[in-house]
């Protein structure tokens, strides 16, 4: 019997969309007010799914404390209050869409969530804004 | 790298829901009040999810400003401020339940979206209420 | 020691914005859209706030089940699933704006409260617009 | 064309974590704050999916007034203002996690629902903390 | 220039209303299935209103790290995951309804919020069902 | 008869907290993490109320429409993907906390709106904090 648990957390950040390599004009045509050079932000939301067996005796699939506990450690103490282009090292190379905020946020738990677990993520950019990431 | 990205719009509409070969008596029994013959409203909360593979240099899936204008274009300014039953051609021969009006949409915007991209619909018609669709 | 105790509830109806004595033209200038001849229509959230003394007994200002009971018989049976301008005969007179429509549901809920207790009406016609009153 | 209904609802109950066969430390290490013995709360969010045809006439997969009835009387009557291990049988066994109260929830209503037709559960214990069950 | 700031928190709890000198059956009739002998529970939604004069060099109320440290220690700690009833000493003499959650709640905050400054308590027992109190 | 209408709003905007006389040790010691030199950012919400009697003709306190196009223009143009410390001339010398962005909303507002007219600002900087200004 699998069952799907989620938690949810939140990270404020600023950040900027603009690949280096393109002109001023190139990026504001591709990526809008998005891409003003001072930077904008977000109260970005964020919700973690985890797939697998119930535990017969605990009843849980994962202990949500743990869960809790490693977002809090490898995600919030790593984006909340940054400046995803100039504080993460990934987005120097990156542009820090919502799409590449999500696959960077799988690819750190995924090594901290059991193997035979599967993993999701969704990221409110706004609440009107938001993407989901599985892996595939 | 597939990741799912999704707008949220909203449109305001009035409907009834009613088979024009049906008695009134038989209407009101399968319908009930939302049958009533003077019409009734929501506000209907829209969330398109594109999914497909990331672009290696934007980050993005999709262009957010571009599904915005879609999304404004093709359903806002068809269903917002209307009558589904009366200013809607395809609702002349459809009944305008959640249902329906969930495939319409999807049927609008599939041609609009690039053909190797997925589309999913969802359409809450109240907060308690809602729908969801893909194509299959 | 005076607590004010506030009760949501909902219903879903159909309304148009125009004065009678107005050309379409005036109204459609007034009230744009808000003016289409066929209707459209919201889910209003109605949030009826009770301010009074707690009854040192019992704990409570207004007892919640009888609230729920005086909004269920005394608005939602009115105005659910109803064509505000058709279904109601207040506002045959009246524009049934947000506005207007708290007053009307103020009017109808004053008497039915005990007079020492204030009254105060929210009314979101959407999550973007939202009035209130309370007989001031 | 199958689309998914979905309808929410909500309840709410007191509960405790805890396995009988452990000590009161062995329970409080597992399931913390969460095993205290006079019993915590929460207000229970529920979202019944069920996917299926479309009624060509219709355009219903299921009525909304049915489902919404056959959860008021399959769940929320049974959980609604209950203490979930002491007043409801099945966690007389079972840890009341919300892994186990969705798949108890699914369980009801799986032979409620017509057999062709899919059906997922999604309860919120807390709007932070949600789990998800579809039978597989 | 007075300014509000308000700050949001949650402690998840059981309780029961009942008056201990009435009989079981004058609690059933006035509480009705709140007065259930074995608990409910609900998650509490509280919001804390500060309001007083903006400090010229701070452009602060008060620092939203030091309310919500107050209100982790004096609020949280004390309610969350407990049996009001059971729990709470203020609970064995006073009906822990929502109006007299949020007075206790007032009672305890008043004094660690500076004298000059004024406080209102919002306390929210469902997302159907609130109350507010600011010490008049 | 006063009405008071409500119109939301958001913009989007990065900020940084600290006083210029202060050193990086003071600043950090009072505004924490939310001092941190490469900004960090909100999606802000802005609820704008404006208080006024009802027009008896029109129903309305203030054309919805109107007020939807005054905050676009003077508010949302100007801290709308922006960084508040670098782009808001105010803020060059008012900390842009929660509370100064309120009182400066409110300040370009006020002129806008009819003087007989009130008008109260409530800004989230989160959804878990917020804050409201009156003028008073």
């Amino acid at each position: 019997m699998k069952v799907t648990v989620s938690r949810r957390a939140h990270f404020n950040a600023a950040h900027r969309l603009f690949v280096k390599d393109w002109s001023d004009e190139k990026n504001m045509e591709v990526f809008g007010v998005c891409s003003n050079s001072n930077y904008h932000g977000h109260n970005y939301e964020l919700i973690v799914d985890v797939t697998g067996d119930v535990d017969p005796i605990t009843g849980m699939v994962i202990d949500l404390k743990d869960l809790k506990d490693i977002i809090k450690g490898e995600i919030e103490d790593i984006l909340d209050h940054k400046n995803l282009n100039l504080d993460v090292d990934y987005f120097n190379k990156v542009v820090p869409t919502a799409e590449n905020i999500c696959i960077f946020i799988w690819e750190i738990l995924r090594p901290k969530i059991e193997i035979n677990k599967d993993l999701e993520i969704t990221l409110y950019e706004t609440p009107r804004n938001f993407v989901k990431y599985n892996g595939n």
